[in-house]
């Protein structure tokens, strides 16, 4: 049995995370997604709930072959206990997949094996660029899978984006 | 899509949660599972991590034949705002399963449906009970489903209750 | 200009709260009110929120003939830092009226100005002893304020109280 | 019984708000005033302690003939509890004036009244404005109102913005 | 270079602890002393603040003849990153010196090393023991280092400690 | 008896430290040193723990002549509490050297002593030009005491700091 860790905040999730899940989902037996900044919601960087999150990526990976596990992670502001507070809040993990310098070094020190997973087409895919998609109303929707642009629609996520993007 | 909503500490998920959840699975689409007090562990009532119990749930679950989520809920220490915690980290539900009076006091305010299980052998079939039986080396096995019984072993949860039990 | 701090945690206000304000109202020129464990709510000990708790206060003292301050004061689970804590939520005062021995030394050690100010019936008028009132359904109203009454009926209270002391 | 609640920093208190206030008077029988960031002081942007932010608008509304509450409101940095925060902390209300974008958009979300109150000459009332007139050593005195001149020069904030926005 | 590390509450510093710390300094080069819920004071269980007792050991170890640190560390209740929590906060060490049970798992699931020192005149020589001397005002004095006698004098502790034993 | 504080982050502790610590060394017969931020470790401002800095101050200071505490202080985020925190977690002293505006500002409202020592090379020695240097490869042993050059190369501080510092 071996488990691979990936993180992210997933504001949204988006077809970047899926095809760097379905890389990962043919190298282990399950994965752990951490939904990264948990507790952060509706500002312009994180309009989505952890909740929310939680929605889209196991709607989006209800396909992908691979049993996983979505666990929301609060932040701790302390980066020396930030991998106690991760390992103790999901199942043990063998490797941790990320591109994050501080994860990296964080993991590292942990002595936690890392792996780089191939970032698809990073310019276009960020959260960043879809949300300033959403934002400007330019199409966002190919960006992310299917499932995510239901979710989105059913909690009418564009427009509480574009209100708390307005100046008072 | 009916959601439900059901929370426990699970320390340790036994076969009451098991009867409550086989259950819910025949009334609803989706269950949702809060693991509670999910910042606890190492102590004589919370022994497990969060991550710990996650794992629990899951494997015995498996079979269930309803699509889950298990998502740590960690405490708030503050009742007033405990259902927009617990909101804020899960998928949207339409009902909650529970028949803790508190819980139910809460929900009834913020106007969110409740609904209280049958309780399946409560006298035997509790944490503490469970717990109790752990520490004086009486046979608890057949208290949970055998998914938790091998993740039990696996992270040598008895040993670890029975030293934390000890007075220095 | 004297202004006098006296604070509890008003579970709820009651005529020995009311009693002791009408007697401070008499030394000084404004009453600063502190409403303590302002967190805390939907517990046994502390079945009301700090907006009740403001509301009770604010109606009962309406004809005290003294201006004051109703401010709520979460509790900072260090005694050290507590003085400071409350000094930056309050107007500047010049005495404190408590007779609380953990409030005396903490403004003793911070050198402002103690009383303690005599108790009014302090057996039978105590927020424990009138909610084990309202938890057995005896008289309690003739202890409370009629604007509490009021208030506490608004809010369906009692009924929030029996639910929460229940066992599941 | 309206209530209406208005929330805000007052750093300081201006005649802004006191403009705004006075309408909100005219449409409701009592007005909360919600003192926002409570917990921050001794900074450039919020140079005084919430207990003088209460000293500051109770004197100022002295004589607006409407009942009012002044409540300090600690950040909680989890937009998605927020209003659980604030309606824990306030006697209940059935309208929110507000043009803050994140408040309309959280009180939207639960189903809160929400009015945008006129602003009164934005340009030159505003917090940013006024403490940049006494960093400067401009005329501030006109833009607050009487009562809230006398406290700051009471607690001497204009010297204590002045020492802490210097460089070490 | 050899590091041990001790943790205890101090409440206060007593010849068991010294005699504790004796040993350890024959057995390594530096040790490092945890002040542990250095966040408490000014209750009956833990009367001072962690500054005194940082005071009290620095004075009751200075001919110890082996070099050492004295860190508060404060709770953080959350067992399972207690471990990161107190290495994040020391010099790195090679050893902890503990009887407490809970202390030995945490540090044991951490793979560091673990030693129990063995415990001199236990039933007499706790910090419980002694507060209950102070509180009774029996003879206290000689079961603390000279040097701690003095600084609990200076500071006035047992009645500070008196003051909150009492009921209000 | 007199007792100076003194604080800073040292992020690494320098050669400008020193040169003051060694002067503040003929003033006062103790020397209290805070460890500020010691929450924060491993970003781009706050590369080292908080028990580094411990370590690397300790080492750097053996041969000053002149007693002295390192007592790590974690952020408070609550200006008005800051005072009480500090001197809740050191031994008393009686003057605090700073030239830290804020800092000022806060003892000077607490009533206790201020003096602001003379800086040492302010623009080359600052933590801020020697993280930089460390990041451009470039000489910053200098700066630092020799036996902080020693502590960061055994916990291998310049790559922690340089892999923080990359881009994902």
């Amino acid at each position: 049995m071996k488990r691979g860790f990936y993180i992210g905040r997933f504001q949204p999730y988006h077809n970047g995370h899926q095809a760097v899940l379905e890389g990962i989902a043919e190298e282990v037996d399950e994965i752990i997604i951490g939904v990264g900044s948990a507790q952060l919601s509706h500002d312009m960087q994180n309009p989505f709930t952890a909740g929310e999150r939680v929605l889209m990526i196991t709607r989006a990976l209800e396909e992908i072959g691979c049993p996983f596990y979505v666990i929301p992670i609060e932040d701790l502001r302390r980066n020396a206990l930030w991998v106690a507070h991760v390992t103790s809040m999901t199942p043990p993990f063998d490797i941790c997949y990320t591109s994050n310098p501080l994860v990296i070094q964080l993991f590292r020190e942990a002595s936690i094996s890392i792996k780089s997973p191939p970032m698809y087409l990073r310019e276009t895919l960020s959260g960043t660029a879809i949300r300033q998609k959403m934002l400007l109303g330019e199409e966002w929707e190919q960006c992310v899978p299917p499932a995510v642009v239901e979710v989105i629609l059913e909690i009418d996520g564009v427009s509480r984006l574009r209100t708390i993007s307005e100046t008072d």
